[in-house]
């Protein structure tokens, strides 16, 4: 049985992120989607609304996943999770040089623990978070980009921070 | 007619945004070179005093411009504009995956605006107006780089706030 | 008046082509659609077959193009036809830098001419000639990816070569 | 159940490949290691010889791989194979962006296929079939780059035929 | 007699410098290993400390370095060196991209002062101070990635300020 | 004394290697530019031409500057020359990940024997000799990317081939 995890900061979850889940459920017994703690930056949404909103809408639609927070390395929580790889989605070169220079740290730190990269729809190419956000701030419509759930959470928050 | 949008932060104006501006107003009808003041990041030169510097510099230079301020996203601005095109300069390949990302997310939102990309002479391949007021700030001298007026305003600006 | 050229070998013609072209269309006041024949390697389908090709598909669907052939430099062709911009696509980024590196040898050649780079559809982002062909010749659907009566013709040109 | 497929040439086995075979096996159920024979371009080793030497080589090693030889579309081949998934070894920047390509079309002719892409050891990172045998050819030691019996039949090889 | 100038923040020093300082001592007469001390951003070492970390690592190991802390230009700081070479280590291509942007600038203020760009060896492609001291916060272990003597006063530096 | 070797195939000899030369002999004691006669493609101008082309232009310009031909392995031609270091042009992206494959095997070979990149002035990011021969060619002049001799030669040469 092969166990994978999913890492991200998922703030807010979008249909990229979904799209990589649906795609890693296909091919791993279970995977865990896993928020991390770490990010000294100051997140829009709390880790407890993140994780409520992940799991209104990923449980009903992933069977063989978990939802999780975790707090430090990565591959330490890899590793008490028995969990033999990570996923992560790329899209683009930049993102691949930075996810390689922190595979490579993560193999020496714990060799059993492959990282494996998947491509996204190349309809969410240019999708993240950050750009979720920034389009939302400014006024712009991101239906389509993330579950409509997010999407009403995420003016509700806006208008009560303006 | 077309009407071009050339869109940035002009904090300060370099010599490689006017390459930019002077090759667009051969191609376009009108290009309208916009202050985008969304900007966080507490800028060296305020709004009143760029547009003053691109006025004195540009308006005797080029006929078929037109600058302004905008606030707020690109692609409504484009659109209130009745502009058909938004004109980049790329420089690098870092350049180009970050603006390509912009330019799909702005086609998603507002689908008739085009992007274009263009290049400015390579001379000018490694300026940025964040280098060169980190060159001006260490006491290096950015003339040839910028306008001559530009570059006594940052000289003056730098003597103020040392 | 702007007149533009989008240069290619077009063999054969892509959806991809067509994204550019009709992009292109709506900047610049004619597009001249211009195959390239200096390329010594043997091509599928030959220089009438190309044009005959375009010219039904192309000329019905678009009013300010016109379709040509040219051989020699592109700047040289570009001068003669009064054209003051070349049209590129591209898809990522080692399209870009050979791009990149063409068109600073042709502003050299040619100053008052200047390129600028469209981007297609994120859906043709992945798109070819070359990988069109491969997946026809291989037995695979290129349905979607080129007009359909591209199609048919690649599929009458593989058998009466195989 | 996972059954994965990893393509190539093999001409001939690096270690490199190894070492993503490893990896891979660690994490799908079944591992097929597929040479590909559609290359037109004249290979040093015959199909046979290539296999002979990844029998020899891999399956006393790994229990969980099958060796076979396709032609035609990769898609077709995994299908046929109730494969779900394919793998890549990427080592750089340019490898990426042609995997990337490749495994878009993939994607549009067999949805149900994915492709997941893993990093071999970075003492690898510089290694290719092709590199191999340039340097084996110009009389530079391929030891530790390739399987001790790969290193043979590649010195009997170029003899024969210099 | 050629002088060469490896400049950076080492906040910490790591194996990876040294990677490259031991190259650097091979191929020029002397080598002025030069922290830079403008950045505005909070370092975790001091100056000093950092200083008299290189000091007991790099002095007994090399004969031809000398250690030095400048403040201002890097080329002003060169010229006033009598050093004719700037040395940086790259390890990607975002690096090169950054290295290169900084080299030109460099190149334009100085012409006289030449960038030479060389490859740590690949077991350090990953390695950055920065990554260093996320996984040491993290409780990661560093050992190999960075001296002995820099492991320990990390590890009681990071003691200090939890 | 450090000895560097300038390696290429030189056909032709561009301003672009010109330049890279001139910054290697202020580095470095001696510098030897070697043409590589490996080449199984079909070179315009042989050894003896392109070796008579540099001794013209490149002898009385540089006093600390060997010209040699050399066959085999870099390598081995490098420790038979007592060179301690490899000279390499970079100019793009892609350069980088080429050089960098080689650099890496090249010091898997013989470690004793570095690779530093150069750049190139940025006038000439985008000139090679594979360009040259095209622009020419196609009847395009090359005078200010080719010293005059080698344009000379050149024209008389395609002239004599078309």
């Amino acid at each position: 049985m092969t166990r994978a995890i999913y890492p991200g900061s998922f703030d807010p979850l979008t249909n990229g992120h979904i799209d990589i889940i649906e795609r890693s459920t296909r091919l791993f017994d279970e995977v865990i989607v896993a928020i991390l703690t770490n990010a000294a930056k100051s997140p829009l949404f709390s880790v407890e609304e993140r994780l409520d909103l992940m799991k209104t809408i990923l449980q009903p639609r992933f069977k063989n996943i978990r939802l999780d927070v975790f707090h430090g390395l990565l591959v330490d929580y890899a590793r008490r999770s028995n969990a033999q790889v990570i996923v992560r989605g790329i899209r683009a070169v930049t993102d691949f040089e930075y996810e390689f220079q922190m595979a490579l740290m993560n193999r020496r730190l714990t060799p059993e623990i492959e990282t494996v990269f998947m491509m996204p729809a190349e309809s969410y190419s240019y999708l993240s978070s950050r750009l979720v956000k920034e389009v939302a701030q400014l006024g712009g419509s991101v239906k389509g980009l993330v579950p409509d759930l997010v999407e009403q959470r995420l003016l509700t928050k806006l208008k009560s921070t303006s």
